[in-house]
């Protein structure tokens, strides 16, 4: 009580936010996008969008296959490049894109967090999982792990 | 592909938003309460604050004997007052304090939010469980099983 006491509430900006964009599911993606976008506008944060080529989604035969990786990079490419031209159509400045492959909650968590260091991650909650009533592993994993604060949008 | 070309980004606003305080953990509280005054100053939106008293946190006897009880309801109701009258301080016209009593995670979610109908839930996460890399199983259960969105505040 005595801490509360002293407390005065101090405005919270943010400067660099995370979107993590599924590139199987655009309708899981759209609210945790606007979301991202509006932030991002009202604070001028720089907006990372990062996608993920899940390896696993790849059968053994087609992640031999060069060919095969090769264009699942080149989709997710363009699809990441159609996210950053809506951000920056809608207002927001300072767009940074990013494409890595793996375990997208692990890649997130490891590798994307630590470098590009957001103040905040958004996250989407994939349909499936929503009718389960679970957010899906890959966002629990970044909710839980990572240590910076992350927004799960429904 | 085609979805997102057609797709332009929409402004995400809130109405309600509701935010979580730890009776017992004001440091865990602060940050998340910052960003929850911060938003519904932004957005105009109703602030709802609620505090449960955690009945597992007695101990038998304590939990028989009513002045323990009556003088923890009373603890926590000046607490959330102390927070209602910051976030007013702090410039939120409409603000709404609950108190509730049970397991946090599940009166949060069976209760609490499908009594107040918030837009977006704000939790914290407790000192103990930052250093353990967890958020903690009451802040994941909500982010799990509440069916609106949630923002895990570090």
């Amino acid at each position: 009580m005595d801490d509360l006491r002293d407390y005065k509430v101090t405005k919270i900006e943010y400067d660099k936010i995370l979107i993590c964009v599924d590139s199987d599911d655009f309708v899981s993606s759209k609210n945790a996008f606007n979301y991202a976008c509006s932030l991002a506008k009202h604070y001028d944060a720089k907006l990372g969008i990062v996608s993920v080529l899940e390896t696993g989604d790849l059968n053994i035969f087609q992640s031999l296959d060069k060919d095969t990786l090769a264009e699942r990079r080149n989709e997710i490419k363009e699809l990441l490049e159609g996210y950053g031209q809506k951000a920056k159509t809608y207002g927001v400045k300072d767009v940074h894109l990013m494409v890595t492959e793996g375990n997208p909650g692990h890649v997130i968590v490891e590798k994307v967090i630590p470098a590009f260091e957001p103040d905040l991650v958004i996250v989407g909650v994939e349909e499936k999982n929503r009718n389960r009533n679970t957010i899906g592993s890959q966002a629990a994993r970044i909710v839980n792990d990572s240590k910076v604060s992350v927004s799960v949008i429904r």
